[in-house]
């Protein structure tokens, strides 16, 4: 394993984030970020949500030829419900090795299964059955907690402040309250049965707004080792799920890489793979290709599906006007074989039978909008909302045989355009969860999308939607690299977290108001810490403050020691007992007929 | 000249943006750039607002000794009310060397003027004051041609869209409508008389959202020659005014340098060179030092003035119990100042002096907003809206004399909070523009500030804010380099633009448009081009797909040639007739009973 390993040079960063430990809370050992303040801060330390694995714990030993610990497994064993079977055969045409220009690749993962898990006979797995059961699961139980950061501490000291446009999010989250949003539809747990290494989280309105980053490589650049790497990376700084979006060749293997060293819900938009299958001709796609792929990445172990399977034939000619079309990979290669075949899309005419296999693995749906705007010109059309309208009629489909669903959203669309994309999603598919990419608020900054998109993703984050799925610096320019990765990562935890906010999320202000008394009380380290990014608030400081002895200074090189507002408001504050009657004497003052303060009006 | 120019080495960047021309429109000779496409676009060049200056034209001899050419000097001249007089001489406190560690220090800009122009004996010398008295200057004729960028072709184009919250945007800006909007105190020109340089721009609700980028050394970091190249370089990527915010020695030269050579409208602090003057204690602050300086920087050409004069005595104790207290550097001098004293701001109680003196050489107020919140946790709070209340008293004093008047805005917000700040500054301030520093929308993104406060900059440009002030990835930490200086503009112009594109600005979407129509049609070369950063849209494509090749490719390396959904669509689009046939076929196969298509709902 190890000269596979090393052959791959499969190189991961490991070790806890500056300034923070790995805590794991209760029997089921919740991972958790804890970040330490300095002694004179007077605070305990703070909790914070941590996607990162077991990476970041430095008690953990990561080998990653072996894959992370099934730390699932025993959990959904003891639901007496699944058969252990032969795993379908790998075939070469699974990794892009039929045509001629396919030799070569990268080796199978060592620690490959043979077999795999399946519900038993007429069974349900979804953790949407259980929840509609009354079962409160291990992974309901777990996300209970892990979403809880410090409200219990918290309902007594904050009072809610925020606008939540109608969610319903608990001062304190209990299992019966997972179990409840999961079973309404309105939060998903992806959790394939064969993903076991993955640590338990919901996606939905009422929970704590989470973060997609997209990985993969495509036929013209990157390889298995980087993607690996890049998955690692990106949850360090805070991927809440990942998806794999490879296209090119090793499309197989360079998933189950992946998937075996993953912590966090790895998703997949099937149809690159089918395409592969049929040598990239979408014309010779058909039901039972596309069967076959759904059932080898359910064996893998991919936890949500991207299924396009709202673009019909009907609404393909309402995109001939667009400025930018079809932008939607999936979307067009489905609307090109709608067209070549002029038949419906068999994913709309076959939606039942993908219900019935995504449901004996709990793989979720989410429904692709292949039909998303490309672009400010094309936003909020017919063709987009067409779509939305077919997604909430599979939407109940698909409840209505026990899966677990969210719906994709845009895309590009101006600051006016956003609400609305929210409010119709809500309507339409019962308060599914609405998982969007951005959106662009604009289309002119191209090597800044991850900016253009992250001020629709914090509104819309702020509207509703439970998933935000991020945009690189990148994005319309080329694959993301490690620092892209890292760049998009951190922009949509800050949209995330405004969402959050803004929302009133109980537990969101804490970290604000710990950065804030940092910052006021020139605890730097305790600020660079608290940060999303310590090793780069850090940097950004020594650029003009190298010296250590800064790092306790009460100024900071954006105004110098003598100009420091900060130090001279502290100062001010050392006058407290002035400070502290001065509402009294204001109004002392005031009663004696003078002018010079004038009253506090509230 | 030359060898204290080379002494200095002040290199500047100078020449077109890459794709772009320099054009001069109109009798003034107004500037924009012209950003030319492919002739397989079919296209005209696209113009677009251009803040530059001389620098990107390479006609244009640059003498950064010498200063710029005097655009103006015959216009002001020409309306016969101003003397030129002899300067406030330059005295060694002016430049902080007074103390005993204040020698050395920058060569005096070699081309200064010995005279400069103030009003005649009870002129008063602004643009309001012209505008209410119906004449139109030719600051204002600049203003609406240069506004008005393909407005007129627009018209029969575009539908408006875009939701405007109450503002008055015209289809097409007359002369009439910028004099109009300044005689409402809706807008200002900053245009100080001894500023000639200046290109005539307008900061106001109905025109496109503006942007300012701080420059300025302090104590600690930087020097005279990096902040010119700042300058240059921050207008260079769209900077539509600069602020000096300068605090260490040579404070009076450095402001030269930049005015000299500063097409753009200059803004300072004067109460930081105050502070200066008597040696950095706050307390020794009075009236006639501050009046000293702000004559001394009236003079030299100063367009306009932050001026915290609603930190009122009565205020202070309303921030007692904030998590950080007072973080504007000038609000937080003033505060002990008052504190020190026991006595009212002299900046309130002198106020009406202040407006006097500004209006002998139309220097606008920028009103300061020195109890902003500096915190998720202060925004929105009584000492804030306090201050707000009395900055609207102050404006309608500044306006009863002949003042121009912005009004300055938070600062740190959370997205909820965002709308409630723009309204009441529009109820209490009658209208005056709305200057904002970001808001930031979290605080725990050090590092990455520019974005977080890029969130809730293009949310109160699109409520409402006229201008709004650049925050760069170092802010908090440290003084922003080059690097920072553009990412701050770039981001702060993505901001602006979506706010545009919401409000319905009739020639915001142009841009847009044509970026996405490049895109579509795999023009490489127009999308970098007609980006905000060519050279960084080049440089993201050119890492995976170096070759030159590549730039005609109908493809990128996000998903390769073969899964490519852009050239998907185009093969759909080749069937041309097929796809415009599509809407009628599909009613011929309703009318038949067949249900292959949906019918297209409007």
């Amino acid at each position: 394993m190890a000269d596979i390993n090393s052959r791959l040079e499969i190189g991961v960063t490991t070790g806890p984030i500056r300034g923070s430990r790995k805590i794991h809370v209760g029997p089921h050992r919740v991972a958790m970020r804890e970040i330490t303040l300095e002694p004179s801060a007077g605070e305990p330390p703070l909790r914070v949500y941590d996607p990162s694995g077991p990476y970041t714990d430095p008690e953990a030993v990561i080998d990653i030829s072996a894959g992370l610990p099934e730390r699932r497994a025993g959990w959904i064993r003891a639901r007496g419900d699944v058969d252990e079977v032969a795993s379908r055969e790998v075939r070469p045409e699974d990794n892009g090795r039929t045509g001629p220009d396919r030799s070569g690749g990268v080796p199978a993962f060592p620690n490959v299964r043979r077999r795999v898990l399946r519900a038993k006979a007429g069974m349900n797995v979804s953790q949407m059955h259980y929840a509609r059961a009354g079962i409160i699961t291990p992974e309901m139980e777990y996300v209970a907690i892990r979403e809880n950061l410090g409200r219990a501490a918290l309902k007594e000291k904050l009072a809610r402040d925020g606008q939540d446009w109608g969610a319903a999010i608990p001062d304190h989250v209990t299992p019966e309250f997972v179990r409840d949003e999961v079973a309404r539809g309105r939060a998903i747990i992806p959790s394939n049965i064969n993903h076991p290494e993955s640590e338990p989280m919901a996606i939905g309105r009422n929970f704590l707004v989470k973060i997609n980053a997209n990985i993969g490589n495509s036929a013209v650049a990157s390889d298995v080792a980087s993607e690996v790497d890049k998955m690692v990376w990106a949850i360090r700084w805070g991927a809440d799920t990942v998806m794999d979006l490879s296209t090119g060749r090793n499309i197989h293997d360079t998933r189950e890489w992946i998937i075996r060293n993953a912590p966090v819900p790895i998703g997949t938009v099937p149809i690159y793979q089918a395409l592969e299958k049929v040598n990239g001709d979408p014309v010779k796609l058909d039901w039972e290709c596309y069967k076959d792929t759904l059932i080898e990445q359910c064996e893998q172990g991919v936890d949500y599906f991207t299924i396009h399977a709202g673009v019909r034939l009907g609404y393909i000619h309402l995109t001939a006007n667009r400025v930018t079309g079809i932008v939607s990979r999936g979307g067009s290669i489905m609307a090109k074989w709608c067209l070549a075949h002029h038949k419906e899309s068999f994913l709309y005419e076959r939606f039942d039978e993908i219900c019935d296999i995504m449901r004996k693995y709990d793989v979720s749906f989410s429904l692709g909008d292949g039909l998303r705007p490309g672009s400010i010109r094309d936003a909020n059309d017919r063709a987009q909302f067409a779509e939305l309208e077919t997604l909430g009629e599979l939407t109940k489909i698909a409840w209505d045989k026990g899966c677990q669903v969210m719906i994709e959203g845009p895309g590009h669309v101006p600051m006016h355009k956003v609400k609305v994309n929210m409010e119709k999603q809500l309507a339409e598919c019962g308060e599914a969860p609405f998982y969007t990419l951005g959106p662009l608020t604009t289309d002119i900054a191209p090597g800044y999308d991850h900016i253009t998109s992250a001020i629709g993703a914090a509104m819309i984050g702020w509207f509703g939607t439970a998933m935000l799925c991020y945009v690189t610096p990148k994005e319309h320019l080329g694959l993301p690299d490690r620092d892209d990765v890292k760049t998009g990562v951190i922009t949509y935890r800050i949209a995330a977290h405004a969402a959050d906010l803004a929302k009133g999320h109980p537990s969101a202000r804490l970290r604000d108001d710990a950065v804030s008394r940092a910052r006021f009380e020139f605890r730097w380290q305790d600020q660079f810490n608290l940060s999303l990014d310590p090793d780069t608030a850090r940097r950004f400081h020594d650029e003009t403050l190298p010296k250590d002895a800064h790092k306790v200074a009460h100024f900071c090189s954006m105004c110098g020691p003598k100009f420091c507002s900060m130090k001279i408001t502290q100062d001010l504050r050392e006058d407290a007992a002035r400070m502290a009657g001065m509402a009294e004497k204001s109004r002392e003052f005031a009663d004696k007929g003078k002018e010079i303060y004038l009253p506090a009006a509230e």
